[in-house]
């Protein structure tokens, strides 16, 4: 089950850090870009120096098919290089219907292995079906995004079971339905604190991904201590770009490093004032 | 521009037309199937057969990926089959943000060359800048899907303006103010030809994504006279099973092209009674 693997590597490594793994060649090491097949070493190396910072690794497929032909291997190889006990999160935020969802979800969690996928709430329950499929694999549904015009749809009042709430607080109530405990969770971006508080009031047991920590600018504090369930836990707070190109000199892995522990430290810390 | 291609290709040759690419090794014929390199065949050959037929072609991305490492060289090999005056639609329903949205676009436009892109409103506006930033390509935003369970979100009521709409019509509505005409289209599924209608209606002059005749048993008669401009145009409807797997038998080419032919016949029939 994915939420068993989570909780387990969460609380092994005494983490809710996230690392997502976007392979851009115009922010990454310019002495590494040089080299052929660097997104695999690149990854690999910043999995092995976090592996024990982290609760879950999330690739970022858009990265790997900008790759074009050389995506495909690149992604594989990064996954590859992920250590068994550490869930993997596919982030392509997928949505669609039928045969093509199949499809989709036969790529994401058999031709990768990935444990778990991002996927978009606007067809449905019926369109995401096919993830549900899989009882071991999780679902993460966009509710609120962290990018600044996340609300003008997200934020529209909407008439449910007879109340007014915005779009993502009505995604959220109907997420809550869409699956068995664990298996379904939700997207809310640390750029929006209070949205995050409401979400999690609405779904108290459900596993939150948290974007937009660093390089977004979100207040990981704030985030944190609204996200987190009864527990301290369920909250998995994704950062990328802070990590990844914490330096872009020769010491680049020892500043990813650094990174990651700073962020885990001041998650932690955030955690512990939520008690 | 991509609406004076989808124009030129729909005018020359009569059709609104748009044969969806959706390689499936369970539904092709099991003769090619067993043969290495089989999807790159099997679509080269398809749009041999049909491009007199059609004003675009649309590649799903998702059989594409299912395939693993040979997906994006057969989606490239798909592509380079496509006469130059032929629009091609890459049928992706991406939806990110910031970098992870660059990424994408970049994927689509420039590695792959597709002249348009499916993407999803959810996350706004904002997040499909780095699409519109190619004033010679074109998005179509999903509206109504195609899906049974395209309503659970999509006809939530909400307020827009102080009027109450069914959320698909406010997405179609903020979606006209999101590019310059032509560059922004809408998807919305024969299945739902009264909902059709109302996108028109809001939307006269934007081009239509219609999917789900055919194998989804939408109403193309219905959709289509709901579906056209005031001058019987800007509507591309899409057909995908259909057509590619019209037979699995050794005449599966002439019964595919048979397939497009009947198909092109019954949509200018609807079109003729709509004037």
């Amino acid at each position: 089950m994915f939420l068993d693997k989570l909780l387990a590597a969460s609380r092994s490594q005494s983490s809710l850090l996230c690392v997502g793994l976007d392979p851009d060649p115009a922010l990454a090491p310019p002495a590494l870009v040089a080299r052929p097949g660097w997104v695999a070493e690149f990854t690999a190396a910043i999995i092995e120096a976090t592996a024990d910072l982290v609760c879950a690794y999330k690739p970022n497929l858009a990265f790997y098919e900008a790759l074009g032909g050389e995506g495909w291997a690149a992604l594989r190889a990064t996954l590859a290089a992920v250590p068994r006990h550490i869930p993997v999160i596919a982030d392509g935020k997928r949505g669609d219907i039928g045969s093509t969802a199949r499809a989709y979800a036969r790529a994401l969690f058999e031709e990768l292995g990935a444990d778990a996928a991002t996927v978009s709430p606007y067809l449905g329950r019926d369109s995401l079906e096919p993830f549900l499929a899989y009882p071991d694999r999780a679902i993460f549904v966009l509710c609120k995004t962290s990018n600044p015009g996340a609300g003008e749809l997200q934020n529209l009042r909407v008439c449910l079971d007879g109340r007014e709430v915005p779009l993502y607080q009505a995604v959220a109530a109907r997420a809550t339905t869409w699956g068995p405990e664990g298996g379904v969770g939700l997207v809310v971006g640390a750029t929006y604190p209070e949205d995050v508080a409401a979400v999690r009031a609405l779904a108290p047991r459900m596993p939150l991904l948290l974007p937009g920590v660093g390089a977004q600018a979100g207040d990981l504090r704030a985030s944190v201590r609204a996200g987190v369930d009864g527990a301290g836990e369920r909250l998995i707070v994704s950062a990328s770009r802070q990590v990844l190109y914490a330096s872009r000199g020769a010491d680049w892995l020892t500043a990813a490093r650094r990174a990651a522990e700073d962020l885990r430290a001041a998650i932690n810390q955030a955690r512990a004032e939520a008690r």
